[in-house]
């Protein structure tokens, strides 16, 4: 069992900056990274229909013969986790949802906290609900920031463009206030591309908390409890999708931050 | 076979740009716009994946007995159009790009073109082919502004970040040179919409032409000469969407530029 690979799951390459910080947390490892692009983007659809994709990508990825499966899309943590964990009993499945609203609350000083996301995400209110269930006491603002998953698709993650476009979604939290949030929670995988003009926005004493590192620590910490961490070897990375992997490999390898070949994408039908 | 409805199909709302117009040219027609929501984007998609969803889209609207079908896609009216005929035996397909095309070889004086789209519009290369069957003599620029879909979707059509993003892809187009064009192709139906911006970065001498009105004008004259135009009567428009009935209705009174009610629109599973 130690030497099954560990599943990443997300709707397309943004969840390649969590798989980026699991190989560095995790670096003996075997993964299958499954993005479903045939359907991208999840953060604009609605919660059933994402659920029923990220179902059959589960089922998908329950055939390769997983201990330990990823969700790095934050739509489908949100909404989706119990449909997954019907195709993957006895598998632990990870969201970044959990991971993400926890490293908030031990961030957030004055339990003001904002979090940005795709619409998606914002609806769905996981988010929300995660931070309150650890810190009653909580103020949430959560709001959407689609015009970030474009941009970071587009390489265009700085800039005067993106600097813009950082300043009309978070011109808001940069007015010193006393009810202004002391923590912002990326609540997308495309967001850390976009870190250094989301933080020129918001300024330097904001926390910025990116649930990619905080839930690569918690895969770390439960593979290792569980004694299925591997102690040696190479890291291996095999990718799937299920559409164009000419555009995979050229927008991942961004995301990712080292080059993918499209001849490495294995398209497989969901 | 008069009182038939006109079909109307997209990936999204995107076509509803189309469908304003098409209610501008024929004022007395019932239509029915079917939007594929649930699998959108289609523009950063393979060819044959969104051959495969629009066959399912015109198989689900034949069944609604259709006296012409406007594919109002330009990436489905690149690749898909010959998958959808199968579905729509003896009703006549109309795409945007044969309309654009033709629009464009008669605006251009010089015969230099300028095509912006979408990634698959641009790789699947029908404008470019479009365009030379009609004008060997024409050279033509094609390129992708993805960034122009996403500004429409969330709103962002005028302003500072619009003009910038406008700027980013077409201050090439606007630097005098002999090899310039003299004509500006919006090859994706959300681009109407940021039509100002593109105008300012383009500069007053450019003829934009824009495929919603050349395909709708196309239409009347084939429902006109096939004597299948209603003379009579208010228009109706009936709703399909594949997912998200709240977004389409919001986003889409933007497209239409007239309310839809969210209650209005019919979730269809394709």
């Amino acid at each position: 069992m130690i030497e099954a690979p560990i599943g990443v799951f997300d709707s397309g390459v943004g969840g390649l900056t969590v798989l980026r910080a699991l190989l560095a947390e995790l670096p003996h490892e075997e993964f299958i990274y499954l993005g479903d692009t045939a359907r991208l983007p999840y953060g604009t659809k609605s919660a059933t229909t994402v659920a029923r994709y990220a179902a059959t990508a589960a089922a998908a990825l329950a055939r390769r013969g997983l201990k330990c499966l990823v969700v790095a899309c934050n739509t489908a943590s949100a909404s989706s986790l119990p449909a997954m964990r019907d195709h993957l009993a006895g598998v632990p499945i990870v969201g970044v949802i959990e991971p993400g609203a926890q490293a908030a609350c031990e961030a957030s000083v004055s339990g003001r906290i904002a979090v940005i996301a795709t619409e998606g995400t914002v609806n769905g209110r996981a988010y929300q609900e995660a931070i309150l269930r650890r810190r009653s006491d909580a103020r949430v603002l959560a709001f959407a920031a689609q015009l970030f998953v474009a941009l970071a698709e587009e390489g265009l993650v700085s800039g005067p463009i993106a600097l813009e476009v950082a300043r009309h979604y978070l011109a808001q939290l940069a007015t010193p206030s006393p009810d202004a949030p002391d923590t912002l929670v990326l609540g997308c995988t495309h967001f850390p591309m976009l870190l250094e003009v989301i933080r020129a926005a918001v300024g330097e004493r904001m926390r910025i908390v990116d649930s990619a590192a905080t839930t690569a620590r918690e895969v770390r910490q439960r593979m290792e409890s569980a004694r299925l961490a591997r102690r040696a070897g190479a890291s291996k990375v095999h990718f799937l999708a299920s559409d164009g992997a000419e555009r995979f490999a050229r927008v991942g390898s961004r995301f990712l931050a080292r080059p993918i070949a499209a001849a490495d994408v294995e398209i497989i039908d969901l």
